[in-house]
Order: C-alpha cells, then structure tokens, then sequence
C-alpha cells in the first residue's frame, strides 16, 4: 500500500470502539471470577463483599477516565503514558512508564488469549487438554492478521464486539426480568472449607485482581491519530461510552453472580455458569460463550495496535533498534507485530493458558504507567498555567495519587503469587532501553561529520588488490581483467594442497595470467582460509598503502540449490574479513547456465 | 595434525582386528535371535533347525571370506566394492555397489546401536523406556570420537572388542564344560502357538535374518591403505583371523542356546538368556552384557571409518558434492562422518530403537556389494589372464553366484517387512549420484579455457560505480574516496523516505560530495531495496559499459551483535544482487570502535 493511502485508513468511531474497546470490555469475562477465587480462600460468607470491591473499582475506572480525557485533549497526536511521562517527568520517568507499558501489552494478549480459549472449554469440557495448542493457533491468527492491516481487521473486529455487548446486555436484562418475575431467586454458594482468614490484605488482593478491569483504557488515548478528525473529540466520546457499557456489564455480571450462588470451578468460568443458569444450556448460552471468546481474542488486537506503536516511538527516540520504526509493506510495523507475538505466545506456554496463574502479574504494569502519566498531567498544567489549570491538575492529581497508591497495593498484595516478576522485568527493560540509546548515540558520535573538514578526504584512496584463486577458469580470467581495471597493484594468490594441481597452474599461468604476479602459498594443514587471511595480513602490515582490496572471483550457479555442490571458500573468507579494518571485500561474479 | 603424519596413523594387526572386527563379530549378539524369532512362528518345533541353518551361514561366510581375500590382493590400495565393481563393470554397476554400500552403512549403525542398548536393558530393565534417548547419546559419542580422529579411537576400541571376544569365549568354554560334567543339561523350549505353517519360504527368511552375520566382512577389504605394510598381507591375515573367532562365537551361542531351550522374547536378548543360565546373574554375567554392549556400539566404527571413506572416493570422481573429498584438521572426512550420524540417528528415532524392526533393512546392500564386488573379479580375472587365472575367477565366480542369490532370497523373503524401502533408496541414491555427476561436468565445460584465447580476454574492462547511501557520515565520505580511485564514473543513489531528511542531505552534498552526481528516488512504498535495484538495472541496461559496481559503505561494529541494532540493508542488497549478471559487488566497511 502507497503511503497516500494512511489516510484513508482513519477509523470511524463505531469502528474505532470495537478496535479499542474489546481489551477493556473483555476483562468482564474474567475480573468477577479473579475476584470471588481471591474471596472464597476465605469461605463462602466472604463472597457477598464481591459487590462493594466491584463497585469500588467502577469508581477508581470513573476517576481513571475523567482525569485521562484531558490527556486526550491536550495531546492530540497519541498521548501515551511515555510521552507525558517523558515530556513532563523527564526520561527516567518515560522509559519506566514505556517499560511498565510493554509488559502490560504482552500480558493483555497472553491473559484474554486464555480466558477466552477458557470460555470455549467451558462450553466444550472435551478441548481442556488442548488449551494451550489452542491458545497458540488463536495468537498465530492475531498475528497475521494484523501484519495485513488495520483497516481489515477492525471491520472484521466491529462484529464480535458488538455481539459480545448485545449478547450480554440481554442476558443482564433477562436475568432483571427473571429476577422480577421471580423465577430466579437468590441462592446461597455452596459452604466450602476455609483456607485464610478474612484479612484487609487478603480484600486487598481480590480488589487488586479485579482491577484488571481497568486494562486497555489507556489505550484510545495512544490511538488518538487513528481517529478521524476532530481526532481528540471523537476519541473522548469514544472513551466515555466504552467505559459506560464496561460498568454495566461488570457491575451487572458481579451482581448476578453473588446473587445466584456462583461459585469458580476449575473446569468452567463463572460467566459460563452465570449465563447456563439464565438461558439454560440453549443457542442463548453457546452464542454467549461463543461471543466471550471472540471478544477475548480480538482484545489481544488492542495489543497488537498499540505494542508496536510503542515500540516505534521508542525505536524514533533510539531507545529501541532502528528496525522497529520500519513501516512495513501494509502500512504496520511489522517487527513490533512479531514480537508481541512471540512475547506472548511463550507466556501462554510457561504458564500452561491459565488465566488463573497469569492475572498476579497483569495490572502492574498498566498502574504504574497511569501513575506516571497523570503525575505528568499535574506536571504539565503547572507549567502551562492556561485557563483553568488549576481545576486540571487537581483531576489529573487525584487520578494519579489514587492509581498510585493502587499500584503499590496491587505489586504487595501480589507479589509473592507473581508480581515480582514484573518488578524485575520493568528494570531490565528500562537497563535495556539505555544501553540500546548508549550504543546509537556512541555510533552517531563516530560517524558524525561535526567539526569535520572536506579537505582531510581529499586525497584520492591507495590501493591494492589480493586476489584469491581456486584455479584457471574463465571465471577467473574475468576477475583479472575487472582487477587489472581498479588497480596498478594486482596479486592473484593460490594455496597449495596439491603439487601437482599447483604444477600446472603454474604452467597455465605464463599464457592466462596477463603479467599478474602468482603467489603459491603453502599449506600445511591443508586450510584454504588461514593462508590466505595471514597473507592479507601481512599485505596491511607490510603495505604502506592505505587499502587492501580482496577481490573473490565466484562463480554462481544457475539455481540456487546448486550452490552446495562447490566450496563455501568465498564467504567463509568474507565471514573472516568482516572485522578486519582497511579491507575492502569485491565479489566478482561469473553466473552459470 | 599435518599432512606428513598420516602414515604414523596406520594400524597394527591387533588394533586393525580390534577396529574392523567390531562389526563382523559384534552381529554374533543378534544373528542368533533373527533366526530363532522366525522360526518360532511355526511354533515350539521348528527352533531346532536353527542348528544346520547357523552352519549353512557359517559355509557361506568362508566362501566369501576365500572370494574377498583375491581381490584384497588384487587391489593393495583398497578394493571395495564401488572401486572393484566400476573398474571391471562399468558405471552402473559400480554407482550401484556404491549406493548399496552406503544403505549398510547407515544401517550398521542403526542396527548396532539399537542392539547395543538391547545389551544393556536386558541387564537393567528399567532402562528400556530410555531405549531411544541412550542409543541417540551413543551415536552422538561415537560421532564426536571419530571427528577426533581414526587412531586414538583404535586404541580405545581395542579394549572392548577383545573384552567381548574373552567373555563370549569363557563363556562358550563354561557351557561346554558344564555340559560335560552333566551340570548343563538339555530343556525343552516352552510350547508357544503355532502362527505360520514351516514353508520352504519361512525357513529361507530365518536364513536371510541370520546373514546379518556377514556384514561387515567387507571392511577390511576397503581398508587396506590403513594397514602397516605389507598391507595386504597384514589385511588378509587379519580378515582370516576375524571370521575365524566370528564362526567360533556364532555357532557356539545358536547351538547352546538350542540346547537349553532359550526362545526370544521382546524384554531380554537371547545372549543375555544364555549368560544368565550358563554364569547366573552374577559378575560374569554383567561382563558379559557390558562387553556386548561396548563392542555394538563400537562396530559402529567400523561405518565410521567406512562410510566417509566411500563419500569422499565418489565426490572425487563427482558423484557427490566435492566437500566430502575435504580431510578435516584432524586427517578425517569430517561431513562424511556427520552424516552418517545424522541418518543413522534418523532411523533410530523412526524405528523406535528397535533392533528387530531394522533387521529387514539390513543386509540386502552388502549381499548386492559382495556380488557386484565378486562378479567384477571374475571379469577382473578374465581380462587379465596371468598365471592361475582360471582358478581364481572360478573362487569369485562361486562367490559371486551363491551371494547373487542369497541377494535375491534376502529381498525377496524380507520384502514386505521393510527391504522394500533399501529397494527404493538404492536407485535413488544412483540417480542423485548422476545428477551431481552431470552438474559438474556441465560447470566444467563452461568454466573450462580449453579452445579459449588469452586475446579474448585482454582489453581492460570497462566499469561505474553505483554506490547506495543511507545519509552523509564518515563511513560514506571514505567510501566516496575509495569509489574514486576505481572508477571515473561514480553516482551516489538516495531513497527519500522522509522529505525533511533528503533537503538536508542535498544540502550538505555541495560541501562533501566531491562532485560526485548525487542521484535520488523516490520510493511511494517505503522500501529502500527495490527502488535502488530498479535504478541499478536500468544503470545496466542504458550503460554502455560492461560492468555496474555496486559499492556498499557499511559501518562495522565493534561487537558483532551490535549488528542488530543497525538496518540489515546492506545483507539484503547482497543478496539480492546475487543473481544479476555485470555486477560487482563491493563492500567498504568503517569500522567503528
């Protein structure tokens, strides 16, 4: 695709909600569930304290979006955690918000990869044993799609999004209907052995796990450019209907569960029970759970737009390989793709696809880079000090104290059940990102013509040209004649491993070797390559010109593959050149038929 | 090791025995079970006839031991059977003992190996579920210990061969003593059903599994060149001493085996049986399956040092890619050796390890080499016609028929339990032998100056410069310098990816462009490679001039994997200008520190 095209590919707001909003509506599938496994280590009479933790966390989600939509106003052109961060907080502070953010990328895929495949096997006991093939093939699947585009896939996106909503909206509203009508009655859990006692921390941790609700609202405000224009309005109004339905339908599934007695089980989610014991297990449920796991793996594409768009502006800003700003055919990065894949498919093998054993270490990341985005709202405005500013950055603090204190309450509460891993990844990638930034910045220095002169590389180049031969055929002939045209100073250099073959050559010479000078080098051991580099060694010692020029005669065969049947002499000796300083390597090519 | 030492590396008669007769010898561990297992198909009864068919084999094994002494001879440089049969036959007949030879080999060790582990896990059953894992570590170990060279491997082979040769013999020399003193005496075999009625063809395939026992007769034949002189004396000697102790071994296991009633079964080799009743479960009895198991897994030396041997003679007359011909730093066919590991490994994995299931496979190759190989002889004889010649051709002639047939029978009885597959490999193997032969030649004919005029080649050639930049740095401005000392036409060639970047670029060319044309393109796709590949073939298309140089500055880095961190752009040129005819290819590398 021709990048005049870029425009076109803008999304419409329908579109741009189902694209964005599948990461955050999805993790009603599984945030009810986290929390109740937390609550039930305390029996069953802590489960009614289901209600106050999800209505605490629609509140933080509220506080979070508010103090966010300024963000999206104020950077209009993508206003990521990183670029607040960095831009009013300052390097340190962006690359940990950058590194929090990565990690909380690769997990968002691993974590609704599994829960979704874990909505399947609820509907289908007999696919258990194949979760994690299963996970797998649905991760291959995001991934190409996305390497072809992100017009196609949001469209292809807007569907299961939007079945997933009407889906569960209606089972909400049949439940409301069946509880009014009193076919559905309160039913209490089952009693269950009591594990921990119910401690603060122990509501902390179940207040923690559901805060995975809140991941993925961070990313409209990354997206803002792949709005149509007005980009920031459209995107804020985007933002505030996501976070709508996503408090419905979290609010709406956590009631229901409490209120029906639904208790997790290993073998199938809590929404699964919640929708077979109001539909019953008819076309309504399978189309519920069907939806669930669609949303689920279309959440990862949230990842998919925003990992490597991160990756990218780290990649601009040298922090990250250069490779990684390279726009692929298809308009998307292609290498960031690839990578989220890969990172995420590993997760899902090491921790066999369980949701259960992934959520410890989801969330962090996401806290941290809130916090540090807010924070550097606050920043901002008091720089600023436009209209109103004041009123701003007292949003923006209290969203950035609040989901700061959550972070730390989250990396505690969790630490020992997974966390930890993440408080020594995001340093190692923040070690990583300096390093890379390091090492371009040393190269640009080297390279840099600052405070250079044109007169000091005036002086036309001396050299010399080595020319290693195998034989006396046309190929090498050839090279001579192309040698003889660079250079005054021409050696054609042969290893002897056969006196006889090296007889022959020598007589041959006289007649072919157009006054080039031969150089028989001896070879005990029978290497080709060692000669021949200890040769080009001496010729840079000895030589008091500046370049030495080795010019490999090849022949190259008509198909590839033909390749094996001759000597791979030609690029072991380029492999062995490489880091040798003032050679030049040629390779003089006679193609066969 | 240099070249002058390779004759210090040739072998005793006793460590010649040691390295050759561990093949020949070592089938006496299975050769026994082959025969009893089809026979017990037709039930309890027919295990007797074990006895005349183990003498009938025995018979043939010195018929062909007395037909392969000639030719060794005859052929003091080695005469295996490739070299017998192309010189005497022709082509055909010698890529067809060639492939053959090769089918054994692999097999050899296959067979070996697995028969080795069965030693093992008959003294240690708990072992058998690790059956494939041990024999692929023993491949493993007998590969990397030929890579290190022939004579240190004799010496270390030498113990166990004849460790082995002393325990089968003790062992033979207590069951005969017990025997005399009435201690050992004769028992029944247990009644088993009855599965297959006792047919001509039955008995004609216990014949064809217990001719395992003669491969590996024909190693010392292809070893001679590694014998102390007088090699062929020193060769012929060693054979007759070998098949000697190998009929001894052979029959003495088939007749007290019989005679105590010994039946296979699939968790215990029958020579374990037999060591088990003749020692007990003693110490004898572990050295006994200690020695089996160390002298299989060594026969697979034996393959070692015959397989690469045979590879490296058919790539030398072009049947195979040349660089089997290459003696690696330690005097040894390093990628013969390898690949030997490789297949055998192969069919180890595909065959589970299981001695019985590759037995079908094996022997029909070395009976096809042996008539081949004899048959040669005959004709070898007639042509020549020196004294006693009619004597000799008649010993081959024998020799040649009775294997010719027992070739047919092998295929024949064993056809549908797994020769089929030798069967095809056999004429895939010559067919990829004339294909290698035919490539060569062709690039021979068009490489040759044969009928070719040094005039031809005597004006310079013509050449520009193509010289692709990514932006104006030092390692850019040497590389101009270098472009200028080779040619007078030279161009730089820019892709505008980035408007900004190119204004600047054009301006700084007035100061550091030494003139040269700065040529840009423009790219609507984003990518870098194909605009410049398009501008090189039209530069040699529209130019005059015989050949385009296309100088690449590249900057090196200081580690190789800062590599990464930099634009693969100048690999992906390489590569794909590799096809294109006219030009060169020449890096300039800057090294960075």
């Amino acid at each position: 695709m021709a990048s005049s095209e870029a425009q076109h590919q803008r999304l419409s707001k329908k579109k741009a909600l189902a694209t964005f909003s599948s990461d955050p509506l999805s993790s009603v599938a599984y945030a009810t569930e986290e929390i109740l496994l937390i609550l039930l280590l305390a029996g069953t009479a802590a489960l009614h304290l289901s209600i106050p933790i999800a209505l605490t966390i629609i509140a933080l989600l509220f506080i979070v979006v508010f103090s966010y939509r300024q963000t999206i106003y104020e950077y209009p052109n993508g206003g990521g955690a990183y670029i607040v961060a960095h831009e009013n907080l300052g390097e340190s502070a962006g690359l940990t918000a950058a590194a929090a953010l990565l990690t909380d990328y690769i997990l968002t895929v691993a974590v609704s990869v599994a829960a979704g495949i874990a909505a399947l096997t609820s509907a289908f006991p007999n696919l258990q044993p194949h979760s994690v093939f299963l996970c797998l093939v649905s991760i291959v699947v995001v991934t190409l799609m996305n390497l072809r585009g992100i017009r196609e896939s949001s469209t292809i996106f807007a569907i299961p999004t939007y079945a997933f909503i009407a889906g569960i909206l209606v089972m909400l509203a049949m439940g409301a209907w069946k509880l009014s009508t009193g076919e559905f009655t309160h039913i209490s859990p089952p009693e269950l052995p009591i594990q921990h006692s119910l401690t603060l921390f122990l509501l902390l941790r179940a207040f923690s796990s559901g805060c995975t609700a809140l991941t993925g609202v961070e990313a409209v405000s990354n997206g803002i450019p792949l709005f149509r224009k007005p980009e920031s309005r459209n995107a804020a109004l985007t933002l505030m209907v996501m976070v709508g339905i996503l408090a419905v339908m979290f609010f709406g599934i956590t009631f229901f569960s409490h209120f029906h007695g639904i208790v997790p089980n290993s073998g199938e989610t809590v929404v699964s029970q919640l929708a077979r014991s109001i539909f019953g297990t008819t076309v309504p449920y399978y189309y519920v759970q069907f939806t669930t796991m669609g949303i689920l793996i279309l959440a990862a594409n949230t990842a998919y737009a925003d990992f490597p768009r991160l990756t990218s502006i780290l990649a601009r800003d040298r922090y990250l390989p250069r490779q990684l700003t390279s726009v692929g055919d298809r308009l998307v990065f292609s290498n960031g793709i690839l990578m989220l894949g890969l990172a995420s498919a590993a997760l899902i093998v090491l921790f066999q696809a369980s949701t259960h054993a992934l959520i410890p270490l989801y969330a962090v990341g996401v806290f941290l880079s809130f916090t540090f985005s807010q924070i550097g709202m606050v920043k901002h405005w008091f720089a600023k000090r436009q209209t109103g500013w004041r009123k701003k950055a007292a949003v923006n603090l209290v969203g950035g104290v609040l989901t700061g204190i959550v972070t730390i309450v989250i990396t505690v509460t969790k630490f020992s059940h997974g966390a930890w891993i993440i408080t020594l990844v995001i340093p190692l990638f923040i070690w990583a990102f300096t390093c890379v930034k390091k090492h371009y910045v040393g190269v640009g220095k080297q390279l840099s013509l600052v405070g250079q002169n044109p007169e000091q590389y005036e002086s036309p180049m001396q050299h010399m040209v080595v020319m290693p031969i195998s034989g006396l055929h046309r190929g090498v002939v050839e090279a001579m004649r192309y040698a003889q045209s660079i250079a005054q100073d021409v050696r054609a250099v042969y290893v002897n491993l056969d006196p006889t073959a090296t007889d022959r050559l020598r007589k041959d010479w006289d007649r072919w070797g157009k006054k080039i000078p031969l150089v028989i080098l001896e070879s005990p051991y029978r290497s080709v390559v060692s000669p021949l580099l200890n040769y080009i060694d001496e010729a840079r010692a000895m030589n008091p010109r500046e370049m030495v020029t080795v010019l490999i005669p090849e022949f190259v065969t008509a198909k590839w593959w033909e390749g094996i049947f001759h000597n791979q002499t030609a690029f072991v000796m380029r492999a062995a050149l490489l880091f040798k300083r003032n050679v030049v390597v040629t390779s003089v090519r006679y193609h066969l038929d």
